[in-house]
């Protein structure tokens, strides 16, 4: 940590700073130049409160040296995390693609998509059954017997299943369900239920807050792994700009910040992002030569009648022809994807 | 509801949608253009799913004529809403000052501080017991012993206490003790969250999300007040936008844009916006003189010594200075706060 | 256009917003709903003055049902536009690669640096003589001794150029040297410079301004076609966001958007959007995997040493690696690419 | 400047980065930490090129500690500069009203237009010539003839004249008639036209980009200073940002900021700001408390028939009622405005 004093820091402010450093055991180094004096500080600030220094008479500013993420990060870890999903493998050389409508409907509808997704070549069904929706009005999910429904596709199809938890009581019924845990973006800073899932042995899809910083988002994953739970797969969903033509902006370059950063695998939701369907198999393709380990895409058997964020969705056929399309993408960049069998 | 249909729609789409409108209670009028056609659709959109129609074939966009919220507009009620804090006025002529410190630190300090604010003039007592930080490994609150702490500030100061809560399970304990209860920004849409406080007769701070559309939060608001509960303050507490000069960028425009869309009162958090404590006295005065009901200031005996915030946090003098210059401005747009007695 | 009358608009308001609708050349067709009346309004507004009508008392918003270009949209032309670049093709089947410094710093390395690019796949070379620089005190270009340096280069190796011009006075010189002439970023609304470039015949490379939207990309774009000069390239450079992590937010969804919404080719500038030539390799591939007509890559003999942009700056080597990778995601979406012959 | 070290950054590495920086004429000081070494280099980077720096093996990030501004920051001047248009102070102990409309239209209206915003208080009149818009198809302005309509307006009335240039061939024609000239929001960093200006010896204008930081604007304000023109006044008018229920998003906090970083004077533009005359009012009063220097005001005869920018005009009476409510914030905050006589 670098500590910048103002240029009419006195002496003995300066002093201060240091002595308080060192209090907090840090070594510490100053520089004194021709206007302003900084002073270098040896350790780590991730375990104590740096506010202390920031508020100390004569500090202009501290610039932080370490990352504030320690277990998400590379320091400790640097070959890739592969994240296991009931034996779907994530962040290894596959391309894993999660499809499924945004909310479940009703069984038959969600069975006949799972069928059609696996078909297709996906390996993990999503579907809501928790809708944190923006209206209190709208259609907010089936709760647990949108959860049974997941299982009765699970069981008939082989897929495994991922679902969203929005609400800290309901973390063990859902996990009670799911192969994997979402964690949706407007919950990636709550902070609550990130230590509850936190607390679970399931692999937790954790999706980039709308308007999150890339560190933000590695240091909710940081509170995931703190509570014990290491299995997580980052998911970047497009965030908030002061564009309007697409629904949020997708940020294709948090996946390489994201791989230089930390271990972690990093999927995308062209869905989300674009809010409309048609730009869904340009961007899936770009995600996929960017480096991204996952596609997760919303596929409706019959979007004009879905209850929730039809505009954005692929109906099966045109999901299948989407994977067949990135099959060589994924070549291309060393990896691979399942993919109809024709 | 306007429907634009694309230019290449055809007869039997605009058809369509025309009887897929008439189907779900909307009269019809459709306008051919010269080269597009709309359809304007009269009917109440904010009970139905208008996914619906967005998906459906030749269809290019939807544009919503009346604003998704209703308890929170105006169109039922004009008239202000005056909240009511256990006795104290938020939204009427009286300018209220809420001020405490970020995080509850020890019992001594705050009833300290307690007593400082009150003779500066404050009216509410604020401090977390329940913190969101965004690192796992920073102080987190003191819990249900910061609540016993800010019960026995209000008995000993009569200032009225305001804290935030972040669990759902929480909810009712928090609202055992204190005469307010803050949703924070990173909860804004934690849906289930509002609900539950919806549920309390507590009046409620409803802070605004790091990046929520001033509509976004009005929806906020609907949530909670559909439940049932209608006593709801606004808190402009500053927007992520791309300047890092300041820790959020203060958006004081929303102050009379939420005037002119709701009846609900609407204060101001310097602090949090600003991040530094320089500039809280500015934008405080440019606060007032722009119609907010209220200021929310982050005061602390010796900032440099603080767990949480230290650097954005005004020394007592300071605050019960500010309340004084404040005085003339609040005068100058018809409204009173009150000061320290001198 | 559609006219939203405000809920309390009077009948006198609403009569006479619509005679001066029809005063203005539009047929007009009011619809009385319940809380609001609306009025369809058929006509092309983009030649009209359309604040005439919002400032009328009732009104209370109006909504565009047109866009606001005309000669960048898809109505007069459907099919891709293909720009000719002295002999090089931009739009068609082939994806174009530009390379080259930031700024031309000498003769020698320049021609150098051109060789290498040249062998490496590239078809046009860029280099800046004229550089808008933050700094007054940075090095602002060789002025018009880099474009002849520039033009020396082509002659040496065949390919063409590319440069930027950055005020009206330079336009004729720009172009009697260039086979392209860029409109940077800070540039995009300099319209003045839009309508000068657009008197001559030289194709333009039209950089997306910082934080411009697709509309008023395309609105750039319509300045210079209504000068009279159709050949125009956009260039996708990233946005400015909250996100620190890269320089820019480099928003690949404006690939399908512009495809969308305008027969105009679109190229993609990794280097500027990241600031960090590590993520530049990952960038461009999802860029020709989402679609883009071509890369415009910063490529330095030694980045450590460059004038400008040195972090951000390939060494030739490795730009010739990256078209190799390139080359199968090019197959993979239909199209091809130039790489070095081995 | 601090030059942070990559952890795995070998001796050698570490080594020439500092040989390096004593050959660029820095004192160096290497800080060994337990992961990284950070190396304090004094000197003034501001002439210096450190991009060489930034590319070097083994450099993960450089760290400025000085500002990259000169004479635009505190350092070589303290106290607050007060600019003199024709006898007119801004940055003094009055507060000054700018008004007039968006553009010229005609001698009849401007002049009657100047009559009735100088009965009101304001000391300068606004009025474009030249107009930026972002349609080709809208009204460009009256070019000249507006200039010479300006002047008249300045004999009848003795206000003093403020209008936009936008062109560097329109430098020396606009600084001929005008006894202040802006720079507009779009040429913020049109760097050419800032030192042409900055070669003449009027008073400027330099309203922020739309998505300018504060310290870009005060390199924009460093650009003219360099030329020779040191009598600048800063205009905040809005960034922007994703919120969209107002045009830009007004930063009073710039203000403050400004206060601390630049003993330049700033006024406010809540106009173009608010896009809404709605706002307009709310804004003013805030921007006066929050300490401008001064404001400047959309006025306009008959708001529904402006050729521009209508919708955000204020009627003369309007303007002067406002200035009147002005008066006591004026007073509460230490200054004074001029307000009609009564």
């Amino acid at each position: 940590m670098i500590i910048v004093m103002s240029k009419n820091a006195s002496r003995q402010e300066i002093d201060n700073v240091e002595q308080k450093l060192v209090e907090l055991g840090f070594k510490t180094h100053p520089i004194i130049g021709e206007i302003k004096t900084v002073i270098g500080a040896i350790g780590d600030k991730r375990m104590m409160n740096t506010h202390t220094i920031s508020s100390m008479p004569g500090v202009e500013s501290l610039v932080p040296i370490m990352k504030p993420f320690k277990l998400a990060g590379k320091e400790l870890k640097q070959e890739p995390t592969v994240v296991d999903v009931s034996g779907i493998k994530i962040g290894g050389s596959e391309i894993v693609a999660i499809a499924g409508p945004c909310a479940i409907e009703s069984e038959e509808s969600f069975l006949e998509t799972a069928r059609r997704v696996m078909e297709a070549g996906a390996k993990i069904m999503r579907g809501g059954a928790f809708k944190p929706r923006s209206s209190p009005y709208s259609f907010q999910g089936l709760e647990e017997e949108g959860l049974r429904i997941m299982a009765a596709a699970r069981e008939q199809t082989g897929l495994k299943i991922v679902t969203e938890v929005v609400d800290t009581r309901d973390v063990e019924m859902v996990s009670s369900y799911a192969d994997m845990i979402q964690i949706g973006a407007r919950n990636m800073q709550n902070f609550r239920l990130l230590h509850e899932v936190g607390l679970t042995s399931k692999p937790i899809l954790l999706k980039r807050g709308l308007a999150a910083t890339i560190e933000e988002w590695l240091m909710a994953a940081e509170y995931i792994m703190a509570a014990g739970n290491e299995n997580i797969v980052l998911c970047e969903r497009g965030i908030r700009t002061y564009e309007t033509s697409t629904r949020n902006t997708l940020d294709l370059s948090a996946i390489p910040v994201i791989k230089e950063l930390s271990h972690l695998p990093i999927i995308v939701d062209p869905s989300h992002a674009a809010g409309n369907w048609k730009y869904v198999s340009a961007l899936s393709k770009g995600a996929v030569a960017t480096g991204a380990d996952g596609l997760i895409i919303e596929v409706h058997l019959d979007p004009p009648n879905a209850l929730s964020d039809g505009p954005q969705s692929l109906r099966p056929a045109k999901f299948a022809q989407l994977l067949g399309e990135i099959q060589p993408i994924a070549l291309a960049v060393g990896r691979s994807i399942s993919t109809a069998k024709v």
